[in-house]
Formats: C-alpha cells, structure tokens, sequence
C-alpha cells in the first residue's frame, strides 16, 4: 500500500490530479496490474505514480513533460514512491508523438489536450482509452469533438464529487463545505477493428 | 485492462459494489500491485475482482461467503475473469474469524459488519485500512463507533455521487436522472504501534 | 397554500419548471408579495402559477406565450388555480418586445432566450433580475455574454441538486435514484444609474 | 423585491437559514401570499424575513424566541426589512406552547424540535405542513418518529445542493469548493380528517 502520508512527503508543484479523479480513472477504465500506460503532461507526477502502483513491476508508465523543472520534480517524487523501475518520466513534448505502440490507457492533463488525441490513437491498442481531465465544459466538447474526428468512440463523460461525514457522538451529518470540482473526465475508445 | 464489457459476462446474484465505490477505495487507502486484501462477503464477487486486478499475481485476496449459492456464483466470477491464482473464494462465515494475517486492507459489505471489527483489527497490518460498505447512516456510525471500541481509528467517512453528462452536437449537460445514492465508504485504520 | 397535490390537477403539455428551480428564482431574487413580473414562454404554466402565488393580489405576472396551443392550457391551468386576476398569458412573441415597464423580474425559459435580453433590460427597473433557464452550458454562456453585451451584470449561475432521502425504521439513506439535472439558472441583473 | 445586498444591512447573531433552503420550504409546501405561518426559534429572523415576504400584508408570521437577545435582535432584522407588520417576533418559549390556531406553515429551527410536533399537529390546519431544519441525520430520524407518533404524515425528507457555476471567457465550470450541507429537510403534514 502506498499510504495516505505518503503523499505528504512528495514534493508538490503545478496542480495535482485529486485521489477522487484517479479512481474513476482507474476503475472505469478496468486498470490492472501489468498495463501498459501514457501519461501527460507528467506535472507533479502525482497521476503518473497513482497509474504506477496499479500496473506493478509488470507495467509500465510512460509520463512526457516537456518542462524541465516539472520533469526533474516528477522524476523526484516517482523515486520517492519507489517506482523508478516502473514510471518512466520522458523529457518531451507530447504534441510531437507518442513513442509507444500497443497502449493499454492514455491520461491527458493538458491545456489543449485534443491535439494529441490523432496520436493517441495510433498509440492506443484496441478497446484501449484516452481520458482527457479538463476544468472546463469547452474543453470537453473539443475533446470529445476531437477524439471522434480521430476515430475514437465516445464511452463516457463524468464528474464525481466526493462529499466527507462528520461521524461524531452528537451525530452525523456531512462537512459543510467541500470540493465542489475538480475536472471532467472524458473518456475514448479506440474502436476494435471489425473483421 | 479489464475492459467493462467484460463485466456482462459475469453473473450477477446479490447487490454488486460498482466502480466508484471501487475506485474510492482503491485511492482512498493507495491499493498497489502485490497487496493482501480479505473482501467479505463476496456476493457476487464483484468486488473481490476489482481488487485481484489491481493486486496482481504478487497480492492476494481472500473472499469469505458462508452462503453455499453466493460462493459457487463468486468462484464462477472469478475464475471468467482469469484471477483463479489471485482471488480465493472462502467458504466461510467471517463472524467466526479471519485466517489471514499482516492484511493490508479488509473490505467490508454485510449487514452487520461492525461485529467483525475485533477481528479485522487482530488480522491487519499496522496503518493497514479496514472500509465498510454501509447503505443506511444508522450503520455508519455504529461501524465506526466500534472500531474506536475495537482500537482502530476513523480516517474518513465519504459518499461519492458520479455524474454522467451528455456531450453532443446540440450542446453539453448533466444526464437527467441518475444514481444519486449507492452507500456510505467508512475508513478506519491499524494505528502504528508507539515505540 | 397552493398544495402539492393541486399540481396534479393542472394538465402538463410542454416541460414544466420544477420547484427545486423556482424554489432558487425566488428565493435569490428576493422575490415578495405585490411584485411585477414578466415570464416567458408560459408553457403550460407551472411557473407562471408559483410566480403568481407569490407576488399575490397586489403584484402581477405576464406571461407570454405565441403557440396558441400552450397558450390555451396555460391560461386554463391559471384560472385553475384561482391565479385569474394576477396572471395574465399573453398571446404574443416576446421576441417582438416586452410591453410591460418597470419589472422586478423576468424570467425566461426559451430555447434563445439571449435575444430577449436587450427589450429585458428595457423593461426592467434598475437592480432588477432577469433569469435564464438553461439545459446546456452553451446557452448559458450565450445568456451571459449577451447579458454583458446589453448591459446588464452577472449576478450568479447556479444550479440545485435536490436529493430525497428514505427515513424508514431500518435506517436513513438518499433514494437510489433521482434527478440530477434539470437546467441551469442565470441571473443577470440590471445595474442602478450612478449618480 | 428585496434585494440580496438588502440582507447585509441585518444584523447577524446566531446561524441563519440560507436562501436555498427558504426556496426549497416555500416550493414544496405550495406557500402564497396571504398564508399564516409560525416559525421557532426566531434567531437572526432570516427565515421569519424570508416568510414574510412571501406572505405579505395579507398574511402573518408568528416568530417565536424566548432568549431575550436573539428576540431583540430578530425584532430589530424584520423593522429594517419593512415587515414589522406582517412578523411579529414573540418573546415566548414555544415548546410551551402555540398560540395560533389554523395555520398553514410552522417551520421549526430548534435542536429538540420534535418536542414541538404534538402542539405543532393542533396549531395547523388540515393538509398544512411542518417543517423540521436539521443538520444531523440522528435529528430528521427522531424528528420524522415524533412526528408520525403525534398524528402527521411524513411528506419527504430532502437535502439541496446549489453549485456556483462559473461563466467567464476561458470557460464555464462550477467554483471549485462550495457548501455541500447546510440541514435536511423535514416536510410532515397535517392529515385531512376522514369523513
């Protein structure tokens, strides 16, 4: 188990991709131990190691950054966890190609992140995925609009929100405030090749 | 990847737990390749293979059901989704006890779950997560109230909604209807041992 | 008390606005006993009637409406519930104009409701609300932008998630199912002169 | 109209009932200008504010409070809203009784508030509604218990979400944290005698 505290320990610069996002990633996707999987951009390296301690030593996570100084944190932060051998930061500009073939899952957290979904494509085995994480409902639809010009499938668009309980002796009742979003997650299909 | 299509061709009994739930656990307590779990009770066994995919053949989960009918449809599960070496489907009733030992997580979903709270203490690691999968809040809090008595500590208390939304030509929206409510995800914890 | 019941002697053509919604309009507007408003398209009434019963016998509530198939319901769904004297459904296209001056509020549930807005800033008194009722994102940006562009401010997009709960002598949860979306609500405002 | 900027003017002693529940009470109960409500403990007075503006000159709101500094101040709160005709705040302990008889509405905001249920069923009117503001599940259970046991018919139980939305240039989304709980709702009725 990589703990709770664990994260506290890793060095956070731009934005993280929340526990609450990564689970529906990982769960609707139907993520396992031995995937082959692409990150970007790599960021903190927080989504990248959450993909990680899934696929195992048998796996593989391919994380492009493009930004030295994102690249250098996240390098640090997957030696931390102790996924060196398996999360693999790559200094490049994801917008230039997608190295790998036969693709299991492809994350893409980036501000124009429909511009790499014609390579995610090529990438991607069939039946595999691209998730697009985006703040915005434009964006999704660009996405989405995108992804089907490149002959993906559209499978699902969700937003999960996570609300916390008070548990307490004079009673139970949730947080009051709490964190209303974080992105919507779009989730491609590379379409299996009819014979 | 276990794809979701391949989830119609297990066979469904009793209640199964669905992918968000999975997926908060899985981020909530940082599930990895090469993990023990004990799931109880299987049911359909449904959670119990959410969890073997992300283990892997390094974990381990051992899913106790003591009803003969439940354990034969889990197995089957089991065995279609190719985990046969990873899940272990235990005829037995898990109110008398748990074999297994250094448990990372123990996933709960039965009526009464908190009477197996002592036990489940006993078989964890330290720091190692116990979660009850409770639909009623009146359930809740006795889960987590006897875990205090049984000497574990509250982590967190959550629910989690999803939110489809329709991504089409003619614009971007939330679904109409939908799942507003599946259960309550209690988290308690092995405290480490004070040196 | 116009009660719960009495809704369902109202005959329902076209989508009807949900009380959650109204509920929100009126509370966030302030709206109160003698009011003017304006609402359009009358549909078949239902927030016409909620608006009526609110604003009483010493306010008033034109409610435009050009199918004279809606028209007609609407008007019978007034007069039945007894709103007669301060609803008023007006045969006309309220793209050709608001007649009425000096409205408090002014709701609108059109498909491009945007076009309404600059005769909605002439009909409305200063720091008066206009509200959009919008299923999709695009429209609301569209509402707003077009809100901006004849001068009026943003006040607030909301939108109300209502979750019913099951308080049974086994325990207390949310239904399982439910309405996760209808529209979302903007409210743009007209500023008062600056002196 | 009473405008939003108006409530800054009110002073703000004890916690208030936010406009979203205001909506949700005056949506689901159906109430109109004209109606008799009772409302316990006055508090700040925002609610009994919130009543009386609906009802109007033609209706009444009973407020009641029996600390003598919250009484003071709700007294002060509804003369600076211009109702001081319409609320009365009374300087009374309502779980020892109510004075009013056939009324439409009592909305109760009290942490025993079930112990009013019985003097609650012979103050209303038939088919007229009482509603019980909790913040803890525990609260709705006894609240929905008393009542039932005092005659009343359970209505529905809900909560209410609101999510800001926001729309600017580079996108529309919802605001990142925002209140996820204010009270559930109680809504129980008076049934109509059998004949």
């Amino acid at each position: 188990m990589f703990y709770p505290e664990n994260w506290k320990k890793l060095k956070r610069g731009p934005q993280v991709i929340l526990w609450k996002d990564a689970g529906t990633i990982i769960s609707t996707v139907g993520l396992q131990s031995g995937d082959s999987v692409v990150d970007a951009g790599a960021g903190s390296g927080w989504l990248a190691i959450r993909l990680g301690l899934i696929v195992g030593e048998k796996g593989k996570v391919a994380s492009y950054e493009w930004r030295e100084d994102f690249a250098g944190l996240a390098e640090k932060n997957v030696a931390k966890a102790g996924l060196g051998k398996i999360v693999e930061v790559k200094r490049k500009n994801v917008f230039e190609g997608i190295d790998e073939k036969d693709v299991d899952l492809i994350t893409l957290d980036l501000a124009d992140s429909e511009k790499v979904l014609p390579a995610a494509h090529a990438a991607l085995k069939e039946k595999g995925f691209v998730v697009g994480y985006s703040p915005n409902v434009e964006q999704v639809r660009r996405f989405v609009e995108a992804g089907l010009a490149a002959g993906l499938e559209q499978f699902r668009v969700v937003e999960t929100i996570e609300r916390e309980w008070l548990v307490r002796p004079q009673g139970c009742r949730p947080a009051t405030m709490g964190l209303m979003h974080t992105a919507f997650l779009s989730f491609l299909r590379k379409p299996a090749r009819k014979e």
